[in-house]
C-alpha cells in the first residue's frame, strides 16, 4: 500500500485521502513540502489568505527505526519573509505520519468565519471537531486536557494565541514525549498561516496504522545499523557527548568564547556573565531541580540532546531550554538568568510563539524603549501583552522586523523579514552568508557554517574569513537533503566526519524507496530542492537584494573583536 | 548668477552652498529629485538611517509670474515604500527657493543623539537654531509660534509628531498664504526621513534674493500669457470653474456616481450619503461659516481651488479640505459629516500626517476592530493616538499597510507599500494601472487617468475597459514632466485640451533656461526622469511583481457594479 495524501479544504470543512502522485513517490520532508507549495501555492499570493496552503510531511525514514528520525517538515508560504518556507520540528507526530503512511497533509482553502476547528485524523478517517472553547487558552493547560480528551497515545499539533491574532512570529506547536506542547516548526509563521484558515489543532492517532512500507528491508537495516555506529562514535553526538550532556546549550560559551553570541540587539559578541546561562550550568540546575536531562523529542533518537527544564521542585516543566532560545530570551535581551529565560520559554511555548523570533522582538523592543535591557520583569510583561492581545502585544506578535518599524528602531537584524539566530555574523562570516542566502529568511539551520566554522567538524576554517560562499553553499544543499530524509540535522556532525555514517544514512532511504541512490545522489537531491524554493522565491519577487544583512552589520563594528559584515555582495551572489 | 545647490549636513551640522552642476543646468521640481536621489543616494539603503538624503528643489519657472507655478518636489528612498519618492506641495516656500536661485535643498547625514535643530536659511547664508522646544507640540501653534519669531514674510516647512516616531504616513509640511500648516508634501514618509536626521524646520527668508533669472524674457512671456489664455478657456480651469468653485471636492459626487468612490476600506464604490460631503454642499458650508473659497495655496495661481475650511463662526482653520482627504478621512471611514473631516483633516495637519495615508490607515484600524466604520468619535481617538505616542498610536503613524499587518487584516489596499487614493480600480482601471506601475507607490497624480476615463479631457474612454496601458503611460510620462516645471499638475486640464497651452509652457520653460525645447520634448524629458527612478527602483530590488494591486482587488468584486480589477499582467507590464 503506496504512501497518500492527506487533503484538508478549510473552506467547505472536507477532509479526504488522495493517491500520492508517482512522481512523489521518492519524496518526503522538506521535499515533499516545497515541491507541493511551488505546484500549488502562487507564489505572489497574500500568505494569510485563500491562496496559501499548509503541508506538512513526515521525512522519508520517519516513522521507522532508523534512528534520530522523528522529524517532520512545514511547507507553505510565509507571512513573515513572503518567501516558500520550510520549518521543522522533532515529535512522534511525525512518526505516526510516517506509519500511518502519510506522505502529506496539505491544509488549503479558508474557513469564513471566526470558528476554530480540530482536525482529528486516524488511519482511515479524518473529521472535524469544534476548538472554539480552546481560543485565548494557554497551550499547556490545552494539550494537557487535549491529552485527556484523546487519550495519551496521539500526537497533538497546534497553534497558540500568538497566531489567533495572525501573528508572524507564531509557529506550530508539537507535543513532545511528556506531551508538553514544547516541539516547535518554529520559524516562519506558519502557526499563522494555519490559524488563518481556521484550523486550531490536528490530533493523530495512529491505531492500526501499517507502518512505513520498508522496499528493501535488509539493505535499510544494514544502513541505520552504520548511522547508529558512526553516531556512537562521533564526540558531538555519541552519548556523553557534547549534545547528550549539555544539550545543544553547550555552544553559550563557546560561542561567547568566539566573541559571536550576539547580546542586547547585536550590540555586542560576548559577555562575562553568558557563563550563567551555559549548557553547563543548566545541565547542573535541571539535576538539582527534578528535571530531566538527557532527553528525546521523538522516539528512538539516539542523541538525546532534549531535556525537560523545570522551576526549582519539578514544577511547571518547560520542555527543552535551546541553545537558541536561552540565547535568544537571554543574551540578546541582556538577560542572564534561566530562571526568566526559563519563564520567557514556557510563554513562547504556552503562546505559540518562536522563541528565536520572541527573542529578537523583545531586543528590538528593549532598544525601542519597550523595556531596559536586562529587564526580565519588563520581558515577562511583553509576553502578557501577547497573551492578552493588547495593542502593544499584537505588534509584538508580527516579530522582529515589525515591531522594529513600529518603534522607530533601525538596527533591525533581520533577512527577508526574519530574525536572525543566535551567531553575529561579523564575527562568525560563513553563518552571515547562510542568513543572507538561504531562501527561507537568515536561519542558521538552513547552512549551518558554524560546523566548520567552530567545531571543526568537516573541516576547519577561520570563522573571521569572508570566504565562505563555498562552505555555506554546499551546507544548504546537503541540509536540503537531510531535511528531505527525516533524520534530524544533528546527524550531520557525525556524518561529515565519517562518511561510512553517510552510506548508512543512504542505504536506509534506499531500504524504504526501494532506491539505488548513491552518496552523490544526496546532493542533487539537495540541489533539487534548493533550485525549487529559489525558484518559489524568484517568481514571488526576490532578488539579488534580499540576499542581503542589514545595513548595520556592515558598518558598526562588534565588540570586542571589533569585526563588520565584510563579505562581498558578489560572494553572496556566487552562493547560488 | 546661476543657481545654487544649498548642501545640508546633519551630521556635522554644516549647511553650505554650493554652485549647481552645469549638468543640472535644466533640471528642476522632479527632475532635480530623482536626479539627485539616484545619483546620491544608494538604492538599498536604509531609508531612516545616515545614507538617505531629503532633496528639496522648486519647479524650474517656480518664483516667476507664471501662472499656478508655484509647486516644489520632495525626494528621497521612502520609508512607506522602500523605492524612490517625489512628493509635491504647492506653497510660497517653493517661490522663495526659486527667487533665492536655491535649485536644490540636499539634507544628508544624521545627527546622533535626540536634539532637533531648525534650518533658517536666508539669501547668502544658512544656520542651526535649536528645536527640541517644538517637540511633541502640533503644527499650528508652532507655525503661528514660528511666525511671530521670524516674521509674517518667510516660509516655513517642517514635520510633526508622527514624524518624531519616524511613522511613515508622515509628510514633510509647508505653509499657506495665512500660515497654515496644511500644504503638505505628503505622500511616502518624507516627514520621517526629515526627523529621522534631526531636522524639525526650514525657515526661510528671501529679503534680498536676486529672483529667478530668466534667459529670454520676451519668449518666457509670450509663452505665460498662451498658458493663462488656456487657463482662463477651460472649462475645468478658468474662473468659476469647477475647480474654482468647488475645489478638487467637485469629484465626490462625479466619483460617486461613476460607481467608484470607495467606501469603507474599499468594500463598495457608492453610497448615497457621499452627497453630504461633497464640493458642493462644501462651498455652500464655507460661505455661511466665514471661510475662504477660492483661495489659492501659493500666490499668481489663477485656478485657486484651495479654500480655508473653519468650524462654524470661523473657528479653527483647517486649510483646504481637498477631495482626496475628505474621501480618505470620510467616504473610506464611512464618514459623512463634514465637521467630523474637518476636525480629521486637521489633526492630521496638526500631526504631520499624509491625509491619503491617515484615511486608509483609520480605514483598516476600523477593519480590523478599532472602531467601527462610521464612528466619527472613534476616528479621531486614534488620531488621538499617534498624538500621544501611544502603542496603538506608534503603529497607526506606521501607515495602513503595517497597521493591516498588526491587526491581520488581509484587505491592505497600498501598491509598494503605500496606501490606495480616492478611485477604485476595480470601477475606473486606468487609474488602477497607474497605482500599480508608477515607481512611486499607489499614486493619483502619478498619472490621472481619471482626467479621460471620467472628465472627458484629452479625450474620453470607458473607465472600465481594462486596456489601459498605454493612457496610464502617456499621463505618467506627461505628469513627470509637469511635476519638474514648477507648473501645478492641474494645468494639464487646460492644455490637453488647447494645444496652444502647452506651447505656452514649453516657450516659458525655453524663456527661463535659455532653452530651444519643443512639444515634443517634453514626452523626452518625462521619459527620461521616470527611467531614472524605475532605475532607482529595480536597483533597490523592485520586480514586475511590485506592479500590482492587492489580491482582493482582483476578487472582491465591488458594488453597485459588481467590476473586479481584471487588467492583465502582461498589460500592467507593457506600461514601462
Amino acid at each position: 500500500m503506496p504512501r497518500k495524501i492527506l487533503r484538508v479544504n478549510m473552506t467547505n470543512l472536507e477532509a479526504k485521502f488522495e493517491d500520492l502522485p508517482q512522481d512523489f513517490a521518492a519524496l518526503g520532508g522538506r521535499g515533499m513540502t516545497s515541491t507541493i507549495v511551488s505546484k500549488e501555492v502562487p507564489p505572489t499570493c497574500h500568505p494569510l489568505r485563500i491562496h496559501n496552503k499548509l503541508v506538512i510531511a513526515p521525512g522519508i525514514v520517519t516513522g521507522t527505526r532508523a534512528p534520530t528520525s522523528g522529524r517532520l517538515s512545514l511547507g507553505g508560504k510565509s507571512p513573515l519573509t513572503g518567501g516558500i518556507k520550510e520549518a521543522n520540528a522533532g515529535t512522534s507526530f511525525a512518526q505516526m505520519l510516517g506509519r500511518m503512511r502519510i506522505g502529506a497533509v496539505i491544509i488549503e482553502g479558508k474557513h469564513e468565519g471566526d470558528d476554530y476547528f480540530t482536525l482529528k485524523v486516524t488511519n482511515d478517517n479524518a473529521e472535524f471537531q469544534d476548538a472554539n472553547k480552546w481560543v485565548g487558552k494557554g497551550l499547556y493547560d490545552t494539550y494537557k486536557a487535549l491529552y485527556k480528551e484523546h487519550g495519551d497515545k496521539v500526537g497533538i499539533c497546534g497553534v497558540g494565541i500568538s497566531a489567533e491574532v495572525l501573528g508572524a512570529m507564531s509557529g506550530v506547536c508539537f507535543n513532545d514525549p511528556e506531551g508538553l506542547p514544547s516541539r516547535y516548526a518554529g520559524r516562519g509563521g506558519l502557526g499563522a498561516v494555519m490559524a488563518s484558515k481556521g484550523l486550531k489543532f490536528i490530533i493523530v492517532d495512529e491505531t492500526g496504522a501499517p507502518g512505513v512500507e520498508i522496499a528493501n528491508k535488509e539493505i535499510f537495516s544494514q544502513g541505520i545499523k552504520k548511522l547508529s555506529n558512526a553516531l556512537g562514535e562521533h564526540p558531538v553526538t555519541q552519548p556523553k557527548g557534547g549534545l547528550n550532556s549539555y544539550g545543544t546549550s553547550v555552544l553559550v560559551n563557546i560561542i561567547n568564547e568566539a566573541g559571536g553570541l550576539p547580546q542586547r540587539n547585536f550590540s555586542s559578541g560576548q559577555d562575562e556573565r553568558a557563563e550563567q546561562i551555559s549548557g553547563e550550568v543548566k545541565a547542573e540546575e535541571i539535576k538539582k531541580r527534578g528535571g530531566v536531562r538527557p532527553h528525546f523529542c521523538s522516539p528512538g533518537c539516539v542523541i538525546q540532546c532534549s531535556e525537560v527544564w523545570t522551576k526549582p521542585g519539578g514544577k511547571d516543566p518547560v520542555g527543552v531550554l535551546e541553545y537558541e532560545s536561552v540565547w535568544a530570551l537571554g543574551a540578546n535581551c541582556g538577560i542572564y538568568d534561566l530562571d526568566v529565560i526559563g519563564e520567557l520559554n514556557r510563554a513562547c511555548n504556552d503562546l505559540g510563539c518562536d522563541t528565536i523570533e520572541a527573542g529578537d522582538t523583545i531586543a528590538v523592543a528593549m532598544e525601542g524603549g519597550l523595556a531596559k535591557f536586562g529587564d526580565g520583569k519588563g520581558a515577562l510583561k511583553l509576553m502578557d501583552e501577547i497573551r492578552k492581545k493588547t495593542p502593544t502585544g499584537r505588534f509584538l506578535s508580527q516579530g522582529t522586523e515589525i515591531t522594529g518599524k513600529v518603534l522607530g528602531v533601525t538596527r533591525i537584524p533581520t533577512v527577508k523579514g526574519q530574525g536572525l539566530p543566535a551567531y553575529d555574523p561579523r564575527a562568525i562570516k560563513g553563518i552571515g552568508v547562510t542568513y543572507a542566502t538561504t531562501p527561507m529568511g537568515a536561519d542558521h539551520t538552513a547552512g549551518y557554517a558554524i560546523t566548520t566554522e567552530i567545531m571543526g567538524v568537516g573541516g576547519k576554517v577561520d570563522p573571521r574569513d569572508p570566504k565562505k560562499a563555498e562552505i555555506s553553499r554546499n551546507l544548504q544543499i546537503a541540509t536540503a537533503a537531510v531535511d528531505a530524509s527525516g533524520y534530524c540535522l544533528f546527524v550531520a556532525f557525525a556524518v561529515l566526519d565519517i562518511p561510512e555514517g553517510l552510506v548508512g544514512i543512504v542505504e536506509s532511504l534506499n531500504g524504504v524507496l526501494g532506491a539505488n541512490l548513491t552518496v552523490d545522489d544526496v546532493g542533487v537531491i539537495g540541489k533539487q530542492i534548493l533550485d525549487i524554493e529559489l525558484d518559489f522565491n524568484k517568481r514571488a519577487g526576490f532578488t539579488a537584494t534580499d540576499d542581503r544583512l542589514p545595513e548595520f552589520f556592515m558598518e558598526e563594528k562588534l565588540p570586542p573583536f571589533d569585526g563588520v559584515f565584510d563579505v562581498t555582495d558578489d560572494d553572496l551572489d556566487s552562493v547560488f
